[in-house]
């Protein structure tokens, strides 16, 4: 469990009875643990994210990729908890990460800010996405999913998240094959982070793009996490709750298949193609 | 339905044999719309979240408020949507709001980066919630929950949610009375957003702080909502889905109730008192 999970006195109140009568039951449960993760990039902090503790380094690895800084396993020269980083206690927090890119310096401050633009053009759906179209290296290869393996999806997902079974409280991110094997399944309680470890480790193992493997989500489709996939090359991603419009029309663009509200014995198509019936 | 729901064409695909034989029907189906939308602050610009469009006045200002940068209702002398934020086809994006700080001025260095710390102390659990703590200049009135109230809550907000029976992919805040009476409630696809909605229009109508007021909400309980419920004031915080522990950490430091997994029949007191049974 440790950093993980972390056990709370909670009182769980139940209402068992006919006339509204309810019964009241302190004990010790299991939470899913939050701490923020800052990353240093060649010195300079560059981003803080809230996360569940665990594969930090893929973490880091996979959030500079989606945002198009590293596109290799040896881009980053050094990624390695901060000695210095010591909380109140005296202790390192393990929160916080130092990394050097290849060829050393700082990221621009184009980069620190992001998605924000100081154009007197506004930002729009369609900028977005030329933006992300933009910065994809590597075109997707479409692959036309088999309703049977999509519905299945969820189910192998969910068979491999050890903490929530634990917390019922944390997402999940896995990348499976088109036998529906899983490559890699990793949990945090922020999707996006759960995203970018699955990708993280791709990318440390060299198994980028990703090619003829779908990205699985236990959560909803967002805009951030379609251009997550897009960025690493996935043929399809398949989430358990709804797509954004900015989500459809990113998969739309990027030739990535989408399907969202996937059960065991439905699913909602919103871009790419079916197998035939 | 306008800028908040969009129909795409979408492939409903649905597995009702018994041999697995399932059946595709595509038509138009209703997806949340998300929408970059980009605060500037004194001319410059400060952040960018990805929301569903509505109600952006009272998002800029409950965003502002939980960074503690206002306070009170007359402290944006302007926030309106930027004249010449137009899109490819020229129109408004209406996806970029300017507002000015009474007094004027653009926000410091420290605030653009929130979260991060520069400092050798590594970020942690704690730091984050002293930083909270001293930004909060209300300190919560503490309020014991009636279960039956409780348990009450997600069902009247969700009767509010028009976009969800629509989309069923939005999440949605609502201020709630301690008789079960919802004073405002809003949807958005970022439960954050959703959120910043609600405080601030409570504080363009000068109901801040939230005193015996309820913060229902249709998510999960993290870190960054407990941050804003805190800095509003509200007595306790309601949510459908699982809390964190720093969520929790933080509850319990300021005072605030916290429930999770409230449903119907059940829910979890992670922070706070109740009721004498």
């Amino acid at each position: 469990m440790g950093r993980i999970g972390q056990s709370y006195r909670v009182s769980k109140v139940t209402f068992d009875g006919e006339d509204g009568a309810y019964t009241v039951d302190t004990r010790g449960d299991t939470v899913t643990v939050e701490e923020p993760l800052e990353l240093r990039l060649g010195g300079a902090a560059l981003t803080t994210t809230m996360r569940t503790p665990g594969n930090d380094i893929e973490l880091v690895h996979g959030f500079l990729h989606g945002e198009g800084m590293i596109d290799g396993p040896g881009q980053l020269t050094e990624a390695r908890y901060c000695a210095g980083a010591t909380g109140p206690d005296g202790q390192n927090t393990y929160n916080v990460i130092e990394a050097e890119l290849a060829g050393g310096g700082a990221p621009s401050p184009d980069f620190i800010r992001l998605t924000t633009t100081t154009s007197a053009c506004g930002v729009c759906g369609s900028t977005s996405i030329e933006k992300i179209m933009s910065k994809a290296k590597n075109p997707i290869t479409p692959i036309t999913l088999d309703p049977h393996l999509v519905v299945s999806l969820p189910e192998k997902l969910r068979s491999q998240q050890k903490q929530f079974r634990r917390t019922g409280g944390i997402h999940a991110a896995g990348a499976f094959t088109l036998d529906g094997e899983a490559i890699v399944v990793r949990e945090d309680i922020g999707r996006h982070n759960a995203a970018d470890k699955v990708i993280g480790h791709l990318l440390m193992n060299d198994q980028l793009p990703a090619e003829n493997l779908i990205l699985v989500m236990s959560s909803r489709a967002s805009f951030e996490l379609v251009q997550k996939a897009v960025m690493a090359g996935f043929g399809a991603l398949v989430a358990v709750s709804a797509a954004s419009s900015l989500a459809v029309d990113l998969a739309r663009e990027a030739g990535l298949a989408l399907t969202g509200f996937t059960r065991p014995e439905r699913f909602n198509l919103y871009a790419g193609e079916l197998k035939e019936n």
